[in-house]
């Protein structure tokens, strides 16, 4: 199946805050869900943008039933290791599931890794869930490794009452 | 003891990259460092820097027994969450051996947590080795969670050669 990778631009926001809401609905988190397209309009097409995305699109003649080619998106943004230097880091990689298994999320992943090596970048990091097998699956045969299994590294986060106690001097 | 808290500048890369190949010594990782001097200034102090840092520094008269005066650090960036938004990540937190336990870890923490507020986020994220335990004690006593154990987040990573093949086409 044709398809087309390409920056996302503002006009996406859209597709981008619905195909958010799909991916948390699979990894079951759909009550997470914060965000709204304004934000996404805010935060990633501002003069200092916090995050950038990756669109992947379809013909219309293999549009959704609901009418959507706009049928996946990665979000990446630069980080930093302290230990080998730049980074990118993805946020989300999704495809529609009518749309799996036609390449479309490795093409999305490999438009990440070409801009992070452009920019200079040693490292691809991201998170994943330990249930998700099929992801981890996917990953493990692009050759990424688990850190928190292999070295021990864990995610912790602070947010709400706790960040806002944390910031009193 | 007298201590400040300020912005890192260009002028303590020399410190930062010295402070790092500590930190990563009690991690037992030393051998992954490859970062230098060069490299930090290089990407932390150009037009669009990757990460930025906090110096804790005491007074000449408190100064450690080789003369430094900068004795701690912490390094972070803007980062996102799709689904509550703006994010701040903090890569590095450390504060030499005879320094703990006078409030400068909580101090540069919190002025991560100020500026992450100020710019809007919503979430403090950074990664913790799980052997670690003094560390993970001061974390939660601060209110933070451990999301991989909570709910199930790995830290996945591709570099080198797999990170150069994903960019393949």
């Amino acid at each position: 199946m044709d398809f087309s990778i390409r920056a996302a631009n503002v006009e996406d926001c859209k597709d981008i805050a619905r195909m958010i809401m799909k991916l948390a609905e699979y990894e079951k988190m759909a009550d997470h869900v914060k965000i709204t397209q304004r934000d996404l309009e805010q935060d990633g097409f501002s003069k200092n943008p916090f995050f950038h995305g990756i669109i992947a699109e379809v013909p219309e003649q293999h549009s959704t039933k609901e009418g959507h080619t706009k049928i996946g998106y990665a979000l990446y943004f630069y980080s930093y290791s302290s230990w080998s230097g730049r980074a990118i880091y993805m946020e989300d990689l999704y495809v529609m599931p009518e749309f799996r298994g036609k390449g479309i999320g490795k093409a999305l992943m490999s438009k990440v890794a070409q801009l992070g090596l452009a920019a200079g970048c040693n490292q691809l990091n991201f998170n994943v869930l330990d249930w998700n097998k099929s992801s981890l699956d996917f990953y493990f045969s692009q050759g990424c490794f688990n850190i928190t299994t292999t070295m021990g590294y864990n995610c912790m986060r602070c947010e709400g009452e706790a960040l806002e106690h944390l910031a009193q001097p």
